[in-house]
């Protein structure tokens, strides 16, 4: 059996080795464009704020770990032609100066391409200074960038904004976040909870603008500021945080369907041809909570499609379930987390919701180091859990993961307020954070049937 | 309505506080035989190995506290007769020479008497430096007794023993902690987990001593030794940390039904006399995966009693959920954590089980500072996960929480080993240690079914 992957990012990558450990005949195949694989693009901001030291540690793999398990890699390339009648697809070496194109045919196809950073139409996003953030590439050369460089704009406050801001940060520049938005992380925070973030950030001396889009970057070769309506902000440098878009060319040249967001999937994440998978950013899958499509852009996620779709290629069944976007970041001391809709979405999806909120402390009230914790827990008026936002100097992560579970799992506020958790003073709270938010819920509920 | 409650720990306290939440007019009265209330018991080890600064630090409220919300409180107070029929109880003052005992009436009397500490039937268990750990002065005791002491034996190695032997090294003696069982924390951890904390206590130089009961304690006055069939240990100091047995004698008295382990209560925490219940360590609870009575003497437990009780005792159903005995405890960095059955356990009850195991990181692998993690999760034959262990010297005690929900909600292996989980590289694997154990739980099943 012949396997060709597009993509070696965590969905290629991961899908080739679980097809190899459950099937050690396959050819296995990976093409990417990149010159690195299996690294870690979220962790390209911590090397910025000096946490990892380089973007070597942040490479989990050489091409060569994967030819000892017998998984071809092939980097540096790009595939132009894919043709589902023949099950061949074409490329050719980006370094190569000959034209001389290669072909591959396969049994089953993988697509894993990913995403590609989206830049909005302005003026002045081509000048020298203007980045994008995706590849170890885009991070070396943004370092470089930063060590001449005194003021930056990140221009989008999502999560790899913020991270981007406060590696910057950590190496020196002044920072100014931009987000069109009125508040930051808006894909997973409601406004009382963004804001805890940004007094966090505004504390390290990186400073937000918010609810404000920028018409043009100005600057002769190189980046010289950029414009709002009312304000010229000068700036040698601009990170385009703007979002990512998936990579759906070659899926659309395969012939497969292309859903509302991305390519789409059945739950074996088989695409409309049948002999086509594809994983992780560029696909749509379905939410668990609205049944609506969405997309998931997650290592996580793709990681858990690689998985399922492995199992399918190699005539095991299992399914990839709706997802719940569980997330989790962390910036300087700082880890906030999200999972389900947020207040904003759930309304923005019709249904009736209300908050339950509670600020406790991370250990006992008398333990030292006890840390500020807030949560939100968002719920139908039945008190089923539709979300949860959680922010803390410690310990959010795995309360982000409770709580996938208890949405997952439809547990209401009532049945979570009583429900068992462990408890030692230098760990916990006797009555945790997430108890005390599902009780307050709950007395919301009271007073919304009144 | 008049409410009587006896005893100052967790579950009185909190029921105190619950009730009057819920009942404005109440006249609500604590007794208790302890000078100090509203303290962490569980905290007194935290003080010794001066994680803690003072016992007064572990008091979180004074009885004027309590009678500014109109709660009278009675410390140093014994009740010594309850009569069921006429709804009355005697008390006397400890510290008081004459012996007028005083009566007090109720509509509904609360039995939270906790547990007294259970000491073995051998010789010597009187002498000076022999010491149990319940109260606050039994730390102030022992921590006295402690700076002019140089060797000590602690006898028992559950939670509170192994806490009390590390904060008695970090005072600075030589520490040795012995256990009849062949193995430590013998209730909560199976041995190949149990080895994993033996060797981080034995790392800091706390002696561990196995399957050896002492026979006798020696000394004239004061300790001088332990003695054991075949070796004798010189000690200044012995704690007795043998287990506690539940109070039931005043809920004897009172007529109350006493069960296998304690006092016996229905779902409402109400005992066999119709106003008069009982919440925390002296009631017996049921155990949620083999249906059996058992004993929850966790001050999380307590705590949930409380509500249940109060809610009931104004009028408002509600009802105490089988336990999980879902438990954390951290010495020194060490965090470890319990949930459910063990595997010894659950072959003793007559569950055929498998364990799946993992040993991963709490971080990403190049993220500095990722901490080895172990879990060991105990699965019945068709996958319903019974139970789960979890060390590591971080974010052990949100994983047990997670593990808590999961158990209480009948998830499978199968069906943990797809469930999302959220990840960065400062706070966690791609693929959490839970789904890794998940996933080697399911393969351990499928041999198991070949």
């Amino acid at each position: 059996m012949k396997i060709v992957i597009i993509g070696g990012g965590a969905g290629g990558l991961s899908t080739a080795s679980n097809i190899r450990k459950l099937d050690k005949e396959a050819k296995i195949t990976v093409i990417t464009r990149d010159e690195n694989i299996a690294y870690s693009p979220c962790a390209i901001p911590y090397v910025l704020s000096g946490q990892v030291d380089q973007f070597q540690d942040i490479i989990m793999h050489q091409p060569e770990d994967y030819l000892e398990r017998d998984i071809k890699i092939i980097t540096r390339a790009e595939v132009f032609e894919v043709s589902n009648t023949e099950n061949t697809l074409k490329y050719r070496l980006l370094e190569s100066d000959s034209d001389s194109s290669q072909e591959l045919d396969y049994d089953y196809l993988v697509i894993a391409t990913g995403g590609a950073p989206f830049t909005p139409p302005i003026e002045g996003t081509g000048l020298e200074g203007v980045f994008k953030i995706r590849t170890i590439g885009d991070g070396e050369t943004i370092k470089k960038w930063a060590k001449r460089s005194q003021k930056v704009v990140v221009v989008g406050a999502g999560l790899i904004g913020l991270e981007m801001a406060y590696g910057l940060k950590k190496m020196g520049l002044d920072v100014t976040v931009n987000e069109m938005l009125p508040q930051i992380v808006p894909r997973s925070l409601d406004p009382s909870m963004a804001r805890i973030v940004q007094k966090y950030l505004e504390s390290l001396g990186i400073k937000v603008i918010l609810g404000r889009a920028m018409e043009k970057i100005t600057g002769q070769t190189q980046v010289e500021g950029v414009v709002y309506e009312d304000e010229v902000l000068s700036a040698n440098m601009i990170i385009m945080a703007t979002g990512v878009r998936p990579e759906t060319k070659l899926a659309k040249m395969a012939g497969c369907e292309l859903g509302r967001w991305a390519v789409k999937v059945n739950e074996q994440m088989q695409t409309s041809v049948p002999n086509i998978y594809a994983v992780g950013d560029c696909v749509e899958v379905t939410d668990a909570i609205t049944g609506q499509p969405t997309q998931s852009p997650l290592g996580s996620t793709a990681v858990r499609q690689a998985k399922i779709a492995a199992r399918n290629i190699v005539g095991k069944t299992s399914n990839f379930k709706p997802v719940l976007n569980a997330m989790v970041s962390k910036i300087g001391e700082l880890e906030f987390g999200s999972v389900g809709l947020t207040e904003s979405t759930a309304v923005h999806n019709g249904l009736e919701v209300i908050c339950g909120k509670s600020r406790a402390l991370t250990k006992a009230r008398y333990y030292p180091g006890a840390k500020r914790i807030d949560v939100l827990m968002v719920c139908d008026l039945k008190g089923r859990i539709v979300g949860c936002q959680i922010i803390a100097k410690e310990r959010v992560a795995e309360r982000v993961d409770t709580m996938a579970l208890a949405i997952a799992k439809n547990v209401t506020c009532q049945e979570l307020a009583s429900t068992e958790f462990s408890y030692a003073p230098p760990v916990s709270m006797v009555i945790d954070p997430i108890i005390l938010a599902a009780e307050n819920a709950c007395e919301k509920l009271k007073n919304s049937q009144h």
